[in-house]
């Protein structure tokens, strides 16, 4: 069965490399800005670097769940493509944050955008599948065949 | 075999949305109280409902990952059951949180029950599937014919 | 499928009652120096358990995906076994992070090296995956019958 979702495998992946990445810069920009843990604060440019990669982590995981949630109810191959726009916007908000604050609104926006479709595609996968294991109801093919 | 397991998957898709809420809160928490990123810090009613926020993101890939586990291994029904009690257990943490630091004891320790709960349940699935699949031994049905 | 896969689900229990010990230590830290909530700052002994605690909770749902990721695209038994070594380096970058944050580098650099053993691992399997599902070519097979 995992088999067929190796399309998800490759963008999660993906995804893991992104957050090694921003991590890698942080690490980076702690040597730069002389910011040696624990301390998390320091100069403006240390921090947006700091809160970027903070953000992009605290939103990972949802962003994987939805992403399987979507892929295996909904469509792999749709939830997949979503999923590249989604590790793009990331890493343009990480890259914004960085040298702005101001930076990260229109990637940030852009990635919730595709999270909530993330959500919604999960959200009908699921409606359907509940109708069909539960309620023994096929609504789709109720749908084609009127 | 992920049909099976759509139960699972509702849980999973109220918990992101219950996450989504709270990050949307410590935004509106964010224009309220004038605290602009980078920065964490300011008045306590915005760092209350800043950790708030942080700490339910903090658990939620150790309560999705049990939750998953416990219904595989264990039981879905149960496992939901418990699911949906600990969404509810962390509204209330976050609510109380945001009120007040003392607010947030309360529906913590019961959010901390639920987790261990379900540590409980995917330890009991997980012995039981090994000693079947490794040691060929199955001990719910050796029980059931004492 | 997911009863094969009951190996990965031990050590993926095994990390989540790791966080959970994280988590308790942290708890103990704020009584024993006194930083009530919302502070997540004070004396330097609780700021590095602080930071321990969320560095590796940070990690921990990263850890998990390509745990995941490298057992079923790859191979079970040489996941878990990294599964296992990377949490014995948590471990000890949590016990060395809170005594010094010198401490914590050389547990840091086994961990990050386990992490990039288990993306390598994944990268194989889904590479290999994606040429047996969708270009119908076994390479495996192929270059043992050379
Ligand atoms: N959030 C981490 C991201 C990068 C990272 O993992 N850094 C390592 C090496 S400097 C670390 O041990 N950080 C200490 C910490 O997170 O408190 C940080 O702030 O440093
Ligand atoms: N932890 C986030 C939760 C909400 C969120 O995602 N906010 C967006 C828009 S204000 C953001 O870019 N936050 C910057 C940051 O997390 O440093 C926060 O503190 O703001
Ligand atoms: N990150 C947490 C780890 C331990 C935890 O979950 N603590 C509970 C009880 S003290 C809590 O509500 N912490 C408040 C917070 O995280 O802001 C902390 O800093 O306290």
């Amino acid at each position: 069965m995992m088999e067929e979702l190796v399309g998800l495998g490759a963008v999660t992946l993906l995804g893991v490399l992104e957050q090694a990445y921003f991590s890698l810069q942080v690490i980076y920009a702690r040597r730069k800005y002389s910011v040696s843990p624990p301390a998390t604060t320091g100069p403006p440019e240390f921090e947006r670097v700091f809160r970027a990669q903070a953000n992009c982590s605290e939103y990972f995981p949802i962003f994987i769940t939805v992403l399987w949630l979507s892929g295996v109810f909904f469509s792999q191959g749709l939830s997949s493509v979503c999923g590249l726009l989604y590790l793009y916007g990331r890493f343009n908000y990480f890259r914004g944050y960085s040298e702005s604050a101001q930076g990260r609104l229109a990637p940030l926006y852009f990635c919730a955008q595709i999270l909530w479709i993330l959500i919604g595609f999960s959200a009908v996968g699921i409606f359907l599948t509940i109708c069909r294991v539960y309620l023994n109801m096929d609504l789709l093919q109720e749908l084609c065949s009127i």
